[in-house]
């Protein structure tokens, strides 16, 4: 059984209530004005001993913030759930210098925690947001409305396959620091999700890749993603290294790849001129009559790639 | 160092905020009226794979809604974390069928979570609670006040140990059942909780055991804590081993044991006539200048056993 389908059977018939969204959003309203999420990260899953312990406070950080940015709501504070092996006071006090400098940047407050004594690290976090003017509605897009993402799409991918070097990939010394960086410290689009409040049908973070959130939303709204690949913002950065490698394996990564953390909508509306601060997105298709996901070659051909979704179970 | 060294170093300056109230207490207010707290359990340091799912999805809710109790605030939902090493389908209907039975009993409401591929189970939950007419101070004592607890003490730290046979404990087969029941299936004292509201000093549980709890109190308030052996109330099923079992022995496992999930807290008023449904608690003994704790026994001696605390740390 996959994720989804265990959360369906299992714990969805629990969540029947109106706070919850039916488990399709990013987060839940648990009142009036409070917004709530919750993510984990775990040993040898997301990450290994190896990591700077500061980066991985800031990414457990900002991989919740990434949820808050898509409920379109303003961040507030956390609780949090720390298993480590020992008392290691270079590790906490890196780790604990990662979840300030963040608190700070993203004014952010704590609220409380418990730590244990475990052999492999685990980290959970639930962060709070204050519900701006509205949030975003359930994930579920219409009929002839059009895809946007923000940012660009892959990076993040690329620099967890070099990170972990699970997957070759060629790529000059200068640029891996790049990708890797974009893996290890994603930027979460708070003010964007905001700013998106109202005019758009859905919005969610792109953690567990483009391509499974699309399919999300497509079965969610039993309708077809049509996305053109020429659309899709690679970084040049990404588009540096196509040219050394087999790009179809890098086409894989990169859209079937996860923690992007990028966000992902759909509109109807002409968004483009009705949002003033922020030019940082771009439109890769449509939602059309049909189901799951078709991505369209330059040359009015369905890309010929297997997609390998991306999932932490 | 200790957990509460740790805390106190790396995360207190980040929680320094009057949501927190200082991590002094059972939880936080993190608005008007939304009481949170977080608590988790890992495998190999609360429990091991043999554990039955139904029971580890109630005791995951019990000790969070133990919480809620302390802060004598009303039972509203949760989110939870959960990493598990596949999707065993009968482990996870289990599991889930924990969760369903605690969710109605208390009325709990399902809003989230996140789940994980982990080789070691570890699930973490943040409980949400609404605020009755207050909540509970934070954890600091009177001088002068008399000390309480709600129900026995000690039966789930014998329970633990019959269980996890870490202590040889001589026990009657027909009573294992009862104490190791204790430790696996803690009962919130919700309603207490909510009762005390108003009348006591602090309120907190006794999660950590009685000695860990009453030396926080006793550190947090600069006041000694005095109490009387013979006040402490021990089961009828407890003291029904005492004369198989070296009863120091006994002491040291079920004042320093945790997991009680009773309530511990201190009043000057005079309460046992103003608390009219619920006489489950006990007078122990009181707050005195000083510091630390002493325990004396019925020949006015101090207790000569060396209470070992309690701690997941």
């Amino acid at each position: 059984m996959h994720e989804k389908e265990i959360i369906k059977k299992f714990f969805l018939p629990l969540a029947d209530n109106k706070e919850s969204f039916g488990l399709k959003n990013d987060g839940a309203l648990i009142s009036g004005n409070m917004v709530v999420s919750t993510d984990n990260m775990i040993e040898d899953c997301h990450f290994t001993k190896e990591y700077d312990p500061k980066k991985l406070a800031q990414k457990l950080i900002r991989i919740n913030l990434s949820d808050l940015a898509a409920m379109g709501s303003i961040p507030y504070g956390y609780v949090m759930n720390l298993g480590i092996p020992n008392s290691d006071e270079v590790w906490l006090k890196r780790f604990s210098s990662g979840l300030k400098t963040d608190s700070k940047k993203f004014k952010l407050k704590l609220f409380g925690g418990d730590l244990t004594r475990s052999k492999k690290i685990f980290m959970s976090l639930t962060i709070f947001g204050k519900k701006n003017k509205a949030i975003h509605p359930k994930n579920i897009a219409k009929l002839g409305s059009e895809i946007f993402v923000t940012g660009n799409i892959g990076d993040a991918a690329i620099g967890c396959n070099l990170f972990n070097e699970s997957y070759k990939i060629n790529c000059a010394k200068n640029l891996k620091n790049f990708f890797i960086n974009k893996f290890l410290l994603p930027e979460p689009r708070i003010q964007f999700g905001q700013d998106l409040l109202g005019k758009v049908d859905f919005c969610t973070d792109i953690s567990d890749g483009l391509y499974e959130e699309l399919k999300n939303i497509s079965d969610n709204s039993g309708l077809e993603a049509v996305i053109f690949l020429d659309l899709i913002p690679f970084s040049n950065e990404a588009k540096h290294i196509f040219k050394k490698n087999n790009i179809n394996e890098l086409y894989n990564i990169m859209i079937g790849g996860g923690e992007d953390y990028e966000l992902l909508f759909s509109s109807k509306k002409r968004i483009v001129s009705s949002i003033k601060n922020n030019k940082n997105f771009q439109k890769i298709g449509y939602f059309g009559k049909g189901k799951g996901i078709r991505i369209i070659t330059s040359k009015d051909k369905e890309l010929q790639i297997k997609i390998k979704s991306y999932s932490h179970f």
